[in-house]
C-alpha cells in the first residue's frame, strides 16, 4: 500500500528512499527533513515528454516554479531542457539566476502590476496575459514581441473546489469575446507572435478530461485565428496533470493524454488553420510531487478516545491537508514491518486543532521516537510552508543513489528575528 | 460599517489611522503593510485587566506569543507587566531576549520533545503538561519545582471547527482521570507547587461561555486537589476571548466576563477548598487583533461574472480567509466616502483560486491604483505568512500618534534563496 510513491523500499522493515536509508538521512541532516529524489524528477520528466513528443514533435515542458523553487530543483529542470513556467518576476529571477535564457521562461502571473510588466518586458520574457485591463497597461509600458492571453474555457476539474481554476467564476483568464478584442488590439499595435494558454484544473487522474479541455481551448483558438487573423506560435495547455496521492487511485495514464492530444494537434484544425503551433505544458506537481519524501520525528503519543501521534512536522511544515484537506500518505519508516489495528491521527505541534497531517491511519505499532515518512511532498510542500508558532523551517536534502546533499539548510531562531527593529519609544 | 475596528478615522474620504494618514504610511513604507497601533495594544490590555482584577486581584495576564511575536510587541507587552504564554523554546528565547523573566513565562506546548522540555528545565520556566506521556519523560530529564496541566474539560466552542480545542476528540489537554494520576506522579516524585489549565477554544464573543467553562474547570480542580492532596497556586483559564471581525458582531462584554469569573473565583470552593489561588489568563487575539491593519494596493481590476479586484497582499500575507474562511473586513483607504452597490471579491496575486480575501463586499467605485486596508488582522496575520508563489514577506510597521517606525523590514528576493546550495552533480 505505501507503494503509492514509487521510489520506495523496504528492506527488513526499514525504509529505504532511492536507495539511501531513511533513518541514516534523519541523523545526518535532522528532521523535519524534505528529500528530493533527483532521479525521480528526470524519470517523471522524461516520462511526460516522451508521452507527448512521440505523437507531436513541437512539444515543449515549461516547469511550474511555484510548485518547488529551490534552486537545485530548477537547475535539474534547467539540465533537463525545460523551460520554466513562472507566476512572479521573483520566479523570474531566480529561473534566470540558475541558468535559463529568456526565450525559455514565460511569466503567467495574475493581477499584474506596472512594475511586474516592466519587469517582464525588460527581461525579454513572454507575458502570459490573463485580464482584459492588463494589456493596455502593459501596451503603455512597452510593446512585447510576443503575446499569449490567458482563455477561461468556461470548464474546470479539480481534486478540491479551490483547485479548479477554470469555470466562469474563477479569479483566472479572460472570456473569448475579451480574448478577441485583446488579440486585435495587441495586433495593431506592433505585437509580432501570438500564444494561447488555459489553465484549468490541478489534480487531475482522469485521461479524459485533458482530451476535452484541449479540444475546446482548439476550438476557441481556431475562432480566435479566424476572427483576429493572426497566426498561433504556441499553445499552451497548462498543467493540471495529477499523480495518485491516496489508495487506491492510480497514475494519470499519461501516454493516452499525449496520445489524445497528439490526435488533436495532428487534426486539421491545427495542421492547416493553425499552422502547427507549438504545444506548450506547464505542470509542476506532476513533475515533482512524487520525488519527495517528508521525514519527521514522533515526539509524543497520546491515548484517548483518538489516539494522537505528535510529530515535529506541522502545519507550518506541510500546509496540504490543513488548507485542502488533502490526503497525503505516511509510512512507519522505522517498521515497515509492524501491523496494528489501531488507527491514529498524526498531528503537529501547532497551538491549534487545524494542526493535524493525517487522520484514521494505521502505522503499525508506533512508539515515541519512529521515523515517520510523509509522501508525495515535493509539490507545495516547503514551497507553502511558513514559521508559525515561530518555527523555524525545515531543511531540503536531494539525494540520488550516489550523493545526498544539503540543498537548503534548515533555518535557526535568527531566521526569525531577521530584519527587526525594537520599537524603543516604551521602556 | 468599517468602524468595527476602533483607532480608524474618516477624514475628507482618506483613512487615518491612530491618526496616521494610511496613503502616507503606505507611501513612506510601500506595501503590502502591517501596521500595528501600540495605544491600541495598551487600551485592549488595560481592558482586560481591570475587568477581571477589579473582582480577583491575584489576577494575571500571559499574552499568547504565538498570535503576534514580533518583537516590538513582545516589549510592549514586557512594559505593560504582563507574562508571557509561549508554545515553543523558541518563543521562550524570544520572550527572556526581549526582557521576561524566566518567572513570567509559562510554556505550554503539546507533543513536546525530550529536547524541548530540557531546555524548558534548564531556563527555569513554568512547563504546563498536555499528555500523560510526556510526565514520565519530563522527570528523567529534571524535577520542576512548578507544574500544571491541561485538562480536556470535554467541552469546547469556536467561530470555526478546527478552532475548537476542548471536546473529548481534540488534539489537545487530557481527562481528568489521566490528570489525578499525573499530579499525584508529580507530587511523589518532588514537584513543589501546581497549577491547572485550559485552553477550549478561540474567538469566543459569548460572555456566558466563559462562565460555563470555568465552573467547569474549577469543579475538576476541587475534585484533583480533593482526590491528590495538593494546593493549587493558580488556574489558568486560557483565552479564546474573541473580538468583532464582522458586521453586525459586537465585542465580546468583557467586564461581564470578569465579574462573573470573579464570582466564581470569590466563592467557596476557591476561597476554601482551593485556598484563593491566581487566575491566569492568556489571551492573544484579544489583545493584539485589532491593533493592526493591513494596508495594500489594487494592482488590477477584472470585470466579469463575478468581478475580481487583484490586490498585492494575497494567501501567502494572511492565511486566515484561505484556510478557515475567516472574515477580515476590507474599506477602500482612498475613498471611503464611496457609495457602489458593486459587489467584488478581492485576491491576491497567488496562482490558485484559494487566493481570495475577502468575497462579495462592497467597497466603493473602486479603481486600480486604489489602497485597500483589511481590517483586525494583528492575531494570526504576519505570523501565518509565508513567501508561497516565491512572494517575500510583508514588512511590519507600527504607530501610535507620535511615532511611525519600521518594525520589520520588507524581504527581499534574497531571504528567498538563504541557506540553499545548487547541487552540482547535473550541469
Amino acid at each position: 500500500m505505501w507503494k503509492i510513491q514509487t521510489p520506495l523500499k523496504n528492506i527488513n522493515g526499514k525504509l529505504f528512499f532511492a536507495n539511501v536509508s531513511a533513518s541514516k538521512l534523519a541523523s545526518k541532516f535532522g528532521t523535519p527533513l524534505f528529500v528530493t529524489d533527483s532521479e525521480r524528477i528526470i524519470s517523471n520528466y522524461n516520462n511526460l515528454y516522451s508521452a507527448f513528443s512521440s505523437h507531436y514533435d513541437k512539444f515543449k515542458i515549461n516547469y511550474a516554479v511555484k510548485a518547488n523553487n529551490n534552486l537545485s530543483v530548477l537547475k535539474l529542470f534547467n539540465s533537463l531542457g525545460s523551460g520554466a513556467d513562472c507566476s512572479c518576476p521573483e520566479e523570474i529571477f531566480l529561473a534566470k539566476k540558475i541558468g535559463f535564457s529568456s526565450k525559455d521562461i514565460l511569466y503567467t502571473g495574475n493581477y499584474n502590476s506596472d512594475d511586474q510588466l516592466s519587469y517582464a518586458l525588460k527581461q525579454k520574457i513572454m507575458i502570459n496575459v490573463d485580464s482584459s485591463s492588463i494589456l493596455p497597461r502593459l501596451l503603455k509600458i512597452g510593446t512585447p514581441n510576443t503575446i499569449s492571453f490567458r482563455i477561461n474555457p468556461g470548464i474546470g476539474s479539480g481534486s478540491h473546489s479551490v483547485l479548479v481554476f477554470g469555470g466562469k467564476n474563477t479569479k483566472f483568464g479572460m472570456s473569448k469575446k475579451d480574448a478577441v478584442a485583446a488579440y486585435r488590439l495587441a495586433k495593431k499595435s506592433g505585437v509580432k507572435k501570438f500564444g494561447i494558454h488555459m489553465m484549468t484544473g490541478s489534480s487531475i487522474l482522469d485521461s479524459s478530461y485533458f482530451k476535452k479541455a484541449t479540444s475546446k481551448l482548439i476550438d476557441i483558438a481556431v475562432e480566435i485565428v479566424e476572427e483576429c487573423k493572426i497566426s498561433l506560435d504556441f499553445i499552451n495547455i497548462g498543467g493540471g496533470f495529477g499523480i495518485p496521492y491516496k489508495p487506491p487511485e492510480k497514475p494519470l495514464d499519461m501516454k493516452k493524454v499525449g496520445s489524445d492530444i497528439g490526435k488533436i494537434f495532428n487534426g486539421r484544425k491545427s495542421s492547416r488553420i493553425l499552422d502547427k503551433p507549438w504545444l506548450y505544458v506547464e505542470p509542476g506537481r506532476y513533475l515533482v510531487a512524487d520525488s519527495t519524501i517528508l521525514l519527521t520525528n514522533v515526539h509524543s503519543i497520546k491515548k484517548g478516545p483518538i489516539n494522537y501521534v505528535g510529530i515535529d512536522a506541522g502545519m507550518n511544515t506541510l500546509l496540504r491537508p490543513a488548507l485542502y484537506d488533502a490526503y497525503h500518505h505516511v509510512v512507519n519508516a522505522s517498521r515497515l514491518n509492524s501491523r496494528s489495528n489501531e488507527s491514529v491521527n498524526i498531528c503537529g505541534q501547532i497551538c491549534e486543532n487545524t494542526d493535524i497531517l493525517a487522520k484514521n491511519r494505521k502505522i503499525g505499532n508506533v512508539k515515541e521516537g519512529d521515523l515517520l515518512a510523509i509522501l508525495n511532498v515535493g509539490a507545495y510542500g516547503f514551497s507553502m510552508s511558513s514559521q508559525y508558532n515561530t518555527r523555524p523551517r525545515a531543511a531540503e536534502v536531494m539525494i540520488n543513489k550516489k550523493y545526498s546533499k544539503i540543498i537548503r539548510q534548515r533555518e535557526t531562531i535568527n531566521d526569525l528575528i531577521k530584519g527587526q527593529k525594537v520599537v524603543t519609544w516604551f521602556k
